[in-house]
């Protein structure tokens, strides 16, 4: 078996899977002892530009829960800082953006940052250094790229940090959608770079994240974001064709839709509504919260593509059997997902989550 | 016209109107210069439990605005404050519980804190004396009351202040369900409560706000929140039948189901999975927030029942062209909706909104 042909790949790509594969949104985190005490003295930026720290962090939950995927351990600010934007993270709160992003002018000046006004392999050495000594590492099991969506980045960039409601961003996007598509299209064309580097230098599989594109309705969404999620997603194909991974030959999997084999997973939280337009931006695998069954997100994604979730993570502070229950409905409910289901959180682990717990949900996963 | 008979109450029930009601959720608050003059120096509990503030609170949107309806100056925690319970609200965080419920203990001492295990109306005599104020005042502009859900209530007492994922809660739920289902009852004959005493007074509907039960699958809802939601509601019906109004004598018009003529609204945020259940609870009127059109929002609660909303808040930041072009669609799209519409926001009036972009929006609705 080699990372391309694993169960993690095979269910993305709607293939037959020896076991339901599983992993976790913010595996790599807090939830982990180890996590905290590497964590411990280095910034989330810093350790987000070490390749020690990123491989080390990134490995963990693997040695530990025995998932089916990585997932590469980064933060969705780390392209923009690398381009010379000022963000900070601040513990507690998130990223602050120092100076955020209003004008036409200060579209151009991200755009010019790094001189070439686009983000190379160049600026983030750290993270093809990474990619690569996780694909040995990690053999035969998938490592997933990471990126933010255009949106959930321009929300940071205009509020200038987290938002309950997104009031600038929405007040641009519709009150100057001229400078809302420059500003979408830069941001598109970074995350596109971003996922570019890491699957050259070996991911097996991406996932864009759009933690809050749940906030849109389906109308806005599809008119101001969707074309821009579509551009980040739609280079991944063509640097896979170019990977030369380290650990392993890399066969090129064909999909459905004539994509090479790095499947692509599109996700945010709270997106009912919007399921087939996140699967339409080129996802061939989407991310499902807990608010509605595996079935009904099938339905609303449309056949040819699989879901990933979506346990809700709150139950995992709650007793074995109640999470037992969970775990098995839900993967009966993937069962009869014809295009294929990797179990996973509806959303990201929470900190305060017994990490044993995850473990447990793992091996039950896999006997099922 | 009366109260009773007004362009609001009539779209709440399904009847034909003489144009579009509109108010607005928050509508007193903190984007109306007089309402922030008002509360410099009284903390938000004071404010809630003093009749003339209440009073003055509640009217100063409807004489600035022209809306159709006021909404009662209240708080959710303001019953459970009302019989003892510790809770702070803290500006710029929400209301904090002093010593959280999470036994049956906690629970018991709820329920036996004023002596007879129920909020009666001399427990909170601010709020008859503001609503008797008020219908006076308010002559034809019908006065709507205001609860806050078993659910919300619960997460509240549960986490111990505002939470973003309410993992304590849903673990109690899942982990614990006699615990549960005793908050959730005493919390449901709490909120009835509070509504009866408003009802009683001569308020002419009835909001119960369930800000957070978006975070809930349907089938959670349905099994853990639906039969306490549905009991705060079940009584407004009965109190509705005593009701000794002040200024205007209250005919009953009786709605398809048979309950009097008190509509009652139930609304929360996110809540598109659920709107049938939030019908199924007892409400005349479902609230919808901004995710979806208003055609599929009715679709889901299914006929008979009006809908109310659905203006994304955030578009009240934009410029008048965007905004006016959102309130034509939602006002096209309501007259489509043959069980009534209620123009409304789909959530709060954010702080930083323009008063006077909140008065033309009324205009603009009555003139379409």
């Amino acid at each position: 078996m080699t990372a391309t042909d694993s169960a993690f790949v095979r269910a993305a790509l709607g293939q037959p899977v020896p076991h339901v594969p599983v992993w976790f949104m913010r595996q790599a985190g807090r939830s982990l002892p180890e996590y905290r005490a590497l964590r411990a003295g280095n910034s989330m930026l810093d350790a987000c530009r070490d390749p020690d720290l990123i491989t080390e962090i990134t490995l963990q939950p693997v040695r530990r829960h025995g998932v089916d995927a990585a997932i590469f351990f980064s933060d969705i600010v780390v392209p923009l800082v690398a381009l010379g934007v000022d963000i900070e993270i601040v513990p507690g709160v998130g990223p602050v953006v120092a100076h955020p992003v209003r004008t036409l002018g200060d579209v151009e000046m991200l755009g010019e940052l790094d001189g070439l006004g686009e983000l190379t392999a160049a600026r983030v050495p750290f993270v093809t250094a990474a990619v690569r000594g996780l694909v040995a590492e990690l053999g035969d099991t998938p490592l997933i790229g990471f990126a933010g969506a255009p949106f959930t980045l321009a929300s940071y960039l205009i509020e200038g940090g987290p938002s309950r409601d997104h009031a600038r961003t929405k007040a641009l996007m519709h009150g100057d959608p001229g400078l809302w598509h420059a500003l979408a299209g830069r941001l598109a064309a970074i995350a596109a770079a971003f996922l570019r580097v890491q699957v050259s230098a070996g991911a097996a599989a991406v996932q864009l994240f759009d933690s809050w594109a749940g906030a849109l309705s389906a109308a806005d969404y599809e008119r101001y974001v969707l074309p821009h999620s579509r551009a980040a997603l739609a280079d991944v194909a063509a640097a896979a064709v170019s990977a030369v991974p380290v650990a392993s030959a890399v066969p090129v999997v064909p999909v459905a839709d004539g994509a090479p084999g790095v499947p692509r997973i599109h996700f945010g939280v709270g997106t009912g509504e919007l399921l087939a337009l996140l699967r339409a931006a080129g996802a061939e695998v989407v991310g499902v919260d807990w608010r509605l069954p595996l079935a009904e997100a099938a339905r609303r994604i449309g056949p040819g593509a699989a879901v990933q979730g979506n346990l809700d993570p709150a139950l995992l502070l709650a007793d074995w059997p109640v999470i037992e229950r969970e775990v098995r409905r839900i993967v009966a409910e993937g069962r009869a997902v014809p295009g294929g289901h990797i179990f996973n959180l509806g959303h990201g682990v929470l900190p305060q989550t017994d990490p044993d717990v995850l473990t447990r949900v793992v091996e039950l996963v896999h006997s099922l």
